[in-house]
């Protein structure tokens, strides 16, 4: 397909996080102009690199849980062109922090949304794109997760903030929004990572190259997904689903990795036979699902299927985090 | 069952409302102290009548999305005993000013409940019982709706805002808190009633006794349970249920009424034979659902069973509501 996007401009909230730099770059080599709203707690200049000098983009430090503050940000790039479709990426990422403090999440994961949404309706801005989670989905067990699973009891802050955000959009097409695609996403591995699980075991590796420690006794098996397949994935289903409200299961159909195998993928690309330690529970925190498996039939059903599952995923992000964290 | 709450203290948000003093009296009347919060936007005083001169009972004017004037309200009737459990009724009720400002069920639905699970967090209170509603199922079409019915896609900033209620809450059992159960209520009916269709109807035939003027056709059916009735629920769940995180359907496992059926029970009771007269539309305003229908088993295989249906509860109600207002 050629540059369905060339002279659009979309607005990217989070867009200098670990999802939205890979996502802005995607937009860009479509053709799109873009407005990047993020608070820079987790994403950061840094993390755009030369994105940030590109004349078709506009970066500002922005709290996106603000409506005025989106407004302001939106003027000022008015140059741009007018902004007609949204990527609402902006969300506390730290699910623990969440967890400890649940004005973390309202704030950062669901008034974000809140106030995207006031945004759109004030400028009549038609189409959502928003980054949901499995973990919506909370603690099913071992049944495969299908968009329509229920009943969806989330068992963090983080997901039960994402979860609000899905509803509050519903509502919103309801009432005045165009179009919404919400993707639900796995857990998503690649680089610039600000946090989970690789880069954390990297940077005890880097700390302390004889030993692993390792959250849980590593039986957790969840799907994973690299960065590049999931903003494939995403762009297809803004191109192709003809929902009005479209929520996509995006990730891999096979069963994911453990972090057992995740543990051990590690210490073999760091090299040098690190002793891996495992803790008794067999999840790493309150509110972490310990396992969960997608069916993706419905993104396939659209005409979409990943090339690569969850162990080239992470391995992909392994080697790339490795690299960039010893460069 | 004697008095299984003497002694007791337990706080109501929204006590001044509606259904709040209905539970406030069956509250009373099984031995508790009561703590009654409220704003006092729809709730009033002239609602609670002698209840709020009773010395059991501490009443204050309290936004209840404000977690430290909560803690206020509480800290003020310290002298009533110390709050064990509280029923979290506090929510804008009005569905079409909140789809005309999403900051209402923003701030009055959502909000209220997050203020709320932050006082139970630093007060240690377990127990929390919270009046969610059908709203969150979103228009399912003729499916019969059960606790586990799937998608939940509310079309109103309130089902939107009481769903995202009750997901922190799930979270909030993960995390902290001893036990919630969640109420689905249906339309509830009755006195002291400050909206609704048979108020509603009543207000337009009092201001002119010849003519009744319907929003919609009249063939949106919906369930209806009488305020008496859904109070009976409430306390048996909170006693009976075994569940941490108990989502429970409340109402009758009729079909329901119709509006054309209403208008013409409330034009029969009033007297004076009426004009009726019907709008084009099968659904009264935007995020109104035409008709849903409840399956009830689940609170019914805990033991309990309504006494009356629909036509019971909307006949009482209008022969409660013209008596009042005609007083």
């Amino acid at each position: 397909m050629s540059n369905p996007l060339a002279a659009e401009v979309h607005l990217i909230t989070g867009g200098a996080g670990f999802i939205g730099v890979n996502l802005a770059a995607a937009l860009l080599e479509r053709g799109c102009n873009l407005v990047i709203l993020d608070n820079f707690s987790r994403g950061s200049r840094a993390n755009l690199g030369a994105l940030a000098d590109d004349p078709r983009v506009g970066v500002a430090q922005v709290d996106c849980s603000d409506a005025g503050a989106i407004e302001a940000g939106l003027t000022g790039f008015a140059s741009l062109g007018t902004v007609t479709e949204i990527w609402h990426l902006a969300a506390n990422s730290d699910i623990p922090a969440g967890i400890a403090d649940p004005r973390i999440d309202l704030t950062d994961t669901f008034l974000t949304t809140f106030a995207v949404l006031q945004v759109m309706a004030a400028r009549g801005i038609e189409t959502l794109n928003f980054a949901s989670t499995g973990a919506v989905y909370g603690d099913l067990g071992d049944v495969e997760l299908r968009e329509t699973s229920a009943p969806l009891e989330p068992i963090s802050n983080y997901g039960a903030m994402k979860l609000a955000s899905e509803v509050q959009i519903r509502a919103a097409v309801e009432a005045f929004l165009g179009r919404a695609n919400i993707f639900r996403f796995p857990n998503v591995v690649g680089v610039p990572a600000t946090h989970g699980v690789i880069y954390d075991f990297v940077g005890k590796l880097l700390a302390d190259p004889s030993r692993l420690e390792v959250l849980g006794d590593g039986t957790q098996r969840k799907p994973y997904f690299h960065c590049d397949t999931l903003v494939e994935a995403m762009l297809f289903i803004r191109d192709r689903s003809a929902l009005a409200y479209g929520v996509y299961n995006i990730g891999p159909s096979d069963a994911g990795v453990t972090v057992k195998w995740i543990a051990e993928t590690v210490a073999d690309v760091f090299g040098g036979e690190p002793e891996i330690v495992y803790g008794r529970e067999n999840r790493g925190w309150v509110g972490d699902v310990p396992k969960f498996r997608y069916n993706t039939d419905k993104l396939r059903q659209l005409g979409w299927t990943a090339e690569i599952g969850s162990q080239a995923s992470v391995r992909k992000a392994i080697e790339q985090i490795v690299a960039l964290r010893r460069s």
